[in-house]
């Protein structure tokens, strides 16, 4: 497709909150899910293999797969959001192209469309064997951006 | 939608198989996630809820909602499937419908339609607080039924 | 799924304005598609066979198929919705289960949860040959609400 | 995403069959689309506007936008199938990204990857209003490659 420009991030603490953001993720930390890069519009995650997010063929799991593909599309898409506002996934769909079989799994997620209210991403996850990426899934989400509000924390 | 007539499971021992092949997948039991029933063309998994299965606002994970709907239309796929066969997951698409707030999460699978090669699914994932269940998330699933080889475990 | 309760629709001309809107759609008119059943999160949508609508092998072209689950997802969000406000698509998945083979085609569409902002809805799209009804396809959609002002027309 | 290697077209009549079979799609005809481009794993469709692609407010219908979004990825998949194969939408998303508001739309479809029976492919929607395009809708779809029999035609 078409490149678009490179977007500019409304709020100049965006890595910050980024990162803040995804440390407060249980979820992420029990996976072992790392951030390892965010830019205005784009954010990659990885997560080294373990039998914990393996599923029975010694593969990742799909699920693993899904969590952070949909993480890397969501903080893509918050990289973007004014200061205080919030995001939350509305949907992703994810389409698997080869088992997740390798020492690492590297998920890029990238904002397609920023709106006002709904942000459009995408993300490819990449299982990383022996140095070579191989494409096993790629994602299509909506983001939902929540106006910032007092009290509010992401 | 019109109710489909109860399937048979053409594999007598599928509930064996299917239950077997969870206890293999060490991402369910990292999250905590238990097969609580299986039926031909229907499975139910659920998974409490602790820390390691939140994100940043104290609610369940997307992505552990997403990897029990999966596992639940997964599972419900390979209940149909023949002795001897293996399922993958092909894509997933799921859409949230509200917060994952509740003490557990209940994921429903049901297959809609069970080809030779690709099996249709649907899922439901279920909030329950305090005794009460909110409609969580919903997805919808295409599953791919590898043939039965030699030497081939699920 | 659990049965949810009968939804009630806030704006009380739900059916007249859901048959306005329909009747100004040029390429519902163009494919054949008739509005058949509109109720409080409901709707069905049903387009005769034709080879305007059909593809290379005779059947129903996947697009047509698409355009009426589309329609009748978006129609069911729509009669849920308060008066004056108006309804876009904001995404729909559709998974295909059989060949559209067969004299008509009805797609039902049924709001799965009425947000504010966001409603999630399915559809399940039938191939009606010689009165016996096949699943065809499902389809999973976002539908985004906008809030009535002056001057719009939905 | 990383750039995959330009594919190889194992038909090496792919242009003509690809042009064949959406020319007898009446479909395709009656909604006036037409293939513009065509190259081994990736495809271009185009529709001009007039009312009857239209929907309440003036823009292209969604589900037009989905239908030749459907047509570009299914034929930049099948552009990649073996000779006297045939092939079949499985399932498709698709996220709308701006109104369809303009003279024309443009279906960029292109393969991800093409595995010996699914193949999964992306394509982007861009109106066209007074020679700027803008982004409207993307795509995320599996097709079914079904292998060559005697007396079947695309």
């Amino acid at each position: 497709m078409k490149k678009p420009a490179r977007p500019t991030a409304p709020d100049p603490d965006f890595a910050t909150k980024v990162r803040e953001s995804f440390a407060h993720q249980g979820a992420m930390a029990h996976l072992g899910a790392r951030l390892v890069r965010i830019e205005p519009g784009s954010c990659e995650v990885e997560i080294p293999f373990r039998p914990e997010v393996g599923q029975q063929h010694g593969y990742f799991h799909g699920g693993v797969i899904g969590a952070i593909a949909d993480s890397a599309g969501g903080y893509a898409a918050f990289s973007l959001a004014p200061a205080g506002s919030a995001v939350l996934t509305v949907e992703f769909k994810l389409n698997f192209a080869a088992p997740g079989d390798g020492q690492k799994l590297i998920a890029r997620g990238t904002v397609l469309r920023a709106g006002r209210s709904l942000t459009l991403t995408r993300a490819e996850v990449y299982a990383v064997k022996d140095g070579t990426e191989t494409l096993c899934a790629a994602m299509q989400q909506t983001v939902i951006i929540l106006p910032a509000r007092p009290g509010r924390e992401n």
